[in-house]
């Protein structure tokens, strides 16, 4: 059967980003971008291993679908992410002026949209797709450190 | 005669910073991050020659500062930068943990304070040191930009 190119497929793809970072210790994000049905960058959260605050998965694609567009701003681009980006990735989202952010869990704590950053006016938004499934990683990420402590 | 290490001498560093990124005809910011008067990373502004909306200044000297010290948190250490950080700049400070951020000039449009982006607790912020040099620069290049187009 063909799969079809919709949210959830690409959803998917983040969250198996994420699941790469579950499994080297990072906290479980992952993101693609997306233009014209074709994943031009894929990225997860890389704090730990590169000792780095930037290294948020988001950072990392934003980055790379630049480079693979050869210019700096991401239109007609959609990035799929599987938490609420925080306020330094929102912001590098306004700068970028994506098309579309679509995010899966919400991150009430961190979350751009609870600390008022703005994105940029181009960019539509919508949440939830997949949202239980990148919650359940987090999660269990959260209760294996724990566990580990 | 000894030149001594006050805000005057590092904020004098980031606006050599900057005046690099004025002669490669980026938005002339710079920024050096320093520990016990001991300059440890130094940027400037790269977005135009990278292609790359996350490569102010600001972001690539944390993670210089963090290659440097071993470590993603920037405690004791202040950044100089020549203008005020954007949100996503602030955002990544908040991350850093960085001791203090010092900055000179305000930018009203795009600058963090206006966007409610919060620093991290514990992060003591001071701005003004060579405001109207590093005013002047931006001015200049924005000038010289207008009469180019």
């Amino acid at each position: 059967m063909l799969q079809p190119f919709n949210d959830e497929y690409f959803m998917k793809k983040a969250l198996e980003e994420a699941q790469k970072a579950f499994e080297r210790g990072e906290i479980p994000v992952g993101v693609v971008v997306v233009i014209n049905n074709q994943i031009i960058a894929r990225g997860h959260n890389l704090t730990e291993t590169l000792n780095d605050v930037t290294a948020h998965a988001e950072m990392q694609a934003i980055t790379a679908a630049a480079s693979f567009l050869g210019g700096k701003y991401l239109k007609d681009c959609t990035m799929y992410v599987s938490l609420e980006p925080c306020q330094m990735c929102a912001g590098a989202l306004y700068w970028s002026q994506i098309s579309k952010l679509i995010f899966a869990a919400e991150d009430e704590q961190r979350g751009y949209r609870k600390t008022g950053v703005k994105l940029h006016p181009k960019t539509q938004v919508k949440s939830g797709i997949l949202a239980d499934e990148a919650s359940a990683l987090l999660k269990r990420f959260f209760i294996e450190k724990r566990n580990l402590n």
